[in-house]
């Protein structure tokens, strides 16, 4: 995870800080503690080794977080799926809209040909336009592109507006690409970092989460990987316990609710093709929904979904006109449908636990969640031994 | 409620058992111990004064529970928006597919035209076509409707064929009528009767179940009911409580998992248009979430809402172009989502509290959830004081 | 076009008339003109050996015309796209919803699962749940089939109101049966027959109509066949003439035009998934538009797609978690839009050219496409020599 | 329709042709000649008296044509519908996806809320980005606007890499915001102008068009306007007539077939609601298809339906939870189906009629549509007397 001279040279203002965030990843990663190293299991199947999106056997996550003075708290997240050329070798996807209010570039083509040809990024909602042109840049410039000259980019955002003074679009095309090439596999850090270094999440301070699920051999034995942008609201529940409720935590504020929006991206190397691929993403809201969130009207609530498998891979050109590809069948979704319930649960629990309070545009702070008060609860409700 | 002898005639074999059933309605209502008679409130928002569908004004619903021998354990249940003609006098409506592997009648013309224009009907999966015949009869047949040439009857199901021999499609066009005739409003059956009859829910008895939520003033101070035929699967929840993992109640058979399916009736006196019914009728499919629901793939989730604002009917001819409705926009529908949610979630308990044990085909019997055991877990989480 | 009295009364045994069709159908066929025969070309591809939906291997068509005293003029048309049980033997479908004004019946289970179980019957509006019925009959009592409890019907219709008496809804389920078992390959009667009997398509009468394209070897050699029941509306094209304007027959009552429907069938060869399958459904509804329709408010126009290629077979039931199945790549899907669009243009026109003045409810009459005039102005505009 | 300096002189290349183009207006507006001009009437509806879609009060378009070098020939094209600051009075809206294989920006967002909040930019494919973030600038930077966070672009685009060097992505915000203040109501320049500066269709050298209807009084009085952005293929038929196929002039590598795209903008003063601005977009395909599209798989077809009615413009904020609003009725929307058809059937020819022979990157020329020969085919068919 080298840092490339050339893009250090183009960050103005932003690169001691991010040179000293480098520095402190490591402290970070390993002082982080998630939901289930208190004990809390959430669902009933089995988590991957790292209980990470990572899990799934290819897949790579880069960041760039953007704390710059006091008043840029953005960044943005870069997932792969598997680490070839993506627009030479796609992979069969589909993206669910949860609820529509957001900016997500690449939706019509994904839904229409059922598959992705870059790299997901997501950041803050009027970076969208930015990390396109980023992505676009990244692929035409990759071996191999050069007779390219369509690229559907999937760029997907939550509004970081409170802490981020995000009508200054203070990110560059070279902060995203730096996302890019940071991506690797392995341990995935969460909390306020990427695009989710601005983010609020019912009314604490979000971010990025991930968590996944291995399914048992019988059912094909897959994992499901799950990563959020956490940035809504509604009422909080952890495990099932009511937080929000107790904590009086959430808007009284009927009218006009204050909202917010999820970007959830789930990939598996269960061979799925599109249309099994948008059920598995139609999930992903019920685990949303188990945390309290209600897609309310203002959240854009979007869930991408990939197979990873390596036998499904789509080549950009061919001369057959026939490709013949494993799928699974209808009636064996059901356990990843439970997988991803779960995993999505437990990824923006995650993005809870692991962000910290965070001070921003106009001087404002979003504290963390109260973590003492919250395993307090867990206990009493039994969820902790 | 009278009894009309010409149905009456027809009923062959289960008008005893029809009589006795009628005889009994007052004595099972009131002994019926709903989730929130043992203090456990579920969310934020109040319910209505019956909490049920039919706190929404003008709502009515009826059951026929068709129990017969040994082998047949199925019913109907009719629910109206408004007591006039309904072809004559549409309800701006929208469905919303949670998992289409059901055989709903009405679903393409609803989402064309933003209208429902007869009674929904909810019945098991083989005897759809039967109820749609009722529907149209029922329409062609009531006054004012001489040259109706169209019905688009809205029907849903859900399939009670481990305790119902389904096969025999033993309901009647009249026993779907009797449903339909007995609706009415005020407080309405929950459990083993109509629709529900037959029904299995988390590997318990399920059945209809319903629930209300009443906004805030200054949000609008609308209703929104839910009423649902509870026949799905996953690990079941109840307040956060998760007591299917707790009992060991759920299929561990993760290949190919024993399905089910949900129908969601949503109804409420706010004005709102076709667009904005299906945003809410989404939001029902996070509360059943909240249940430990995960859409399997064999279940067949649909959810049909329904604005039932005088001032928004649609009148089947005019000699007017335009119709001027008033419409609730888009930033006011949050609290409605979160009132869908709560509503459903505590809707699927409901039909839970309310269910018995039913046997029913080739002997087999589902047991009701077993409430003690549940009530003990909900004191000790402390949902319970 | 006599009517047997044995099925006449009640058709209790349609065996009679069977025999009685089977001995017209060569004098029907060789009778009926098609527009090709006149040497007009639509498009630029070429058509099957029989220019009809048969042209794909195993496709078979059956039809009941149900023609009774003055009132009753109406039918069924049944579409089988193989031989075998097809719930067993499931085949991957789409449906694309031109105009949702409709009560196509299983809808939303094909878009769920992608796949079709049962025979595509065509009828009226009020009888769509008898034929519903008729095809779970028929569907339970197959060999094989004795488990089975759930069963999607697609069943598609389009309103013969003005010239039947469709209020009466007289087609019973042993008349559907009849069209089911009268299916078979090769030469498909068009016009005034089963679901066609009492159409009207742009004023004249309709009916049911076919065409085929087969594809260049390079482009994969598949071939394309379309069936239609027309009763729509529009300003009528005939290869590109504009007969509606010139003969003035359409309707300026601009205020509440005319309405109808057009249920389009669409059979291919072609491996492909459902969503290409809905890619390749939704360019039908090009073609319509090349006759001059609309798509008007009032018209239920649906497209169901099927692919046939024996290898894309879905089972019933399977050990196997995954089917590993030919697909044909998005980059080939082009010839096969171009033969769907031309395919159906000429499927609308050969129903206009097989169909026959009738005088039905009301002693109404609609009178057939005026061919000698039509000609004329072909024959005026180049299109015939 | 001033020049501002600022923006001219970040116009580095291309701005003294700007200016000449400027110079040449006039002159091009008058000596074009479109399909109509040859006494060829499209359908049975009268066109308004620009036969553009500026014919709907309040309606501008603004072009911006980037001709630089032998290399670049790309642009963009702005429609507005109507003066004002639109994100604080948003229009209803709709996007019909014919095929989604296309980068539309913002989709998702108008499909949920059902409305547009900026000018509409069309351009080519690499440079969505770059138009999204100059209507973001442009919307932020409107007076009212400073406290908006969130800007939902709708930014269209076809592939004009044939003729431009698509990769380069030279066009810059400026130039985008060049077209968005160049928009004005009156005549519309047509053919190798803005977004149609480089595009193909039917193997000629497609454009920008644009065409009208006003639907008679007794269905409203209303207008339908079209634009589009033409740039697919097919086999083109003008007025009915088969010049494609007569001329040989299409593809007959049916393997992989040339692609293209084609954007349909719509605005009407009628008083639609989203879900009827929709079923309004999904007809204009129909239109497309009258003259031979078929909406290949490499082509980005969308429809963006706009309602323009004063009283149906939704306020950004509001104390009110409800808006009364005029809302045309499902019944009274055929004749508008009939206009959008017609209206982009001539649009489309227009843009053909209107384009010229164009030389561009890598030394390529395409011709315009041999305007003599097709005129001449017009004639013998007795579409021009």
């Amino acid at each position: 995870m080298g840092f490339p001279l050339k893009i250090k040279a183009n960050l103005h203002a932003s690169e001691g800080r991010l040179l000293f965030l480098l520095l402190l990843i490591p402290l970070i990663s390993y002082s982080q503690h998630r939901i289930r190293d208190y004990g809390v299991e959430i669902g009933v199947l089995k988590p991957g080794p790292l209980n990470a999106i990572t899990d799934v056997p290819g897949v790579k996550v880069g960041h760039f977080s953007h704390i710059k003075g006091g008043n840029i708290r953005t960044g943005a997240t870069a997932i792969f799926p598997h680490d070839g050329n993506l627009i030479q070798e796609k992979v069969p996807a589909a993206i669910y809209v949860g609820n529509g209010f957001g900016k997500l570039g690449g939706y019509t083509q994904v839904k229409e040909l059922g598959n992705l040809e870059t790299p997901i990024i997501l950041t803050n909602t009027l970076s969208v336009p930015t990390a396109v042109n980023a992505v676009i840049g990244y692929t035409l410039a990759q071996p191999g592109n050069e007779t390219v000259r369509s690229v559907n980019a999937v760029v997907g955002e939550t509004n970081d507006g409170y802490l981020n003074d995000i009508r200054l679009r203070d990110l560059s095309e070279e902060q995203v690409l730096y996302a890019i090439k940071a991506a690797d596999t392995g341990r995935v850090r969460e909390g306020n970092v990427g695009a989710g270094t601005g983010t609020v999440c019912f009314g604490f301070k979000g971010g990025i989460g991930t968590s996944s699920r291995i399914l048992p051999e019988k059912a094909g034995g897959y994992t499901v990987g799950v990563l959020v942008q956490s940035n809504f609201g509604g009422v909080l529940q952890v495990a099932g316990v009511e937080v929000g409720k107790k904590l009086g935590h959430y808007s009284d504020s009927f009218k006009y609710a204050p909202d917010g929006s999820c970007m959830i991206v789930v990939m598996t190397d269960a061979p799925l093709n599109a249309r099994n691929l948008e059920r598995l993403a139609k999930r992903a809201m019920l685990g949303l929904a188990r945390t309290g969130g209600i897609a309310s009207n203002g959240s854009g609530d979007y869930v991408i979904a990939v197979s990873t498998a390596e036998e499904c891979r789509i080549p950009y050109q061919s001369d057959d006109l026939v490709q013949t590809v494993p799928t699974l069948r209808n009636q064996a979704m059901t356990p990843l449908f439970l997988a991803v319930v779960e995993a999505t649960e437990e990824a923006i629990l995650n993005s809870l636990f692991a962000a910290e309070n965070m001070t921003g545009h106009k001087g404002r702070t979003v504290e963390a969640l109260p973590k003492e008060k919250v395993l307090q609860m867990l206990k009493e409700a039994g969820k902790i031994k």
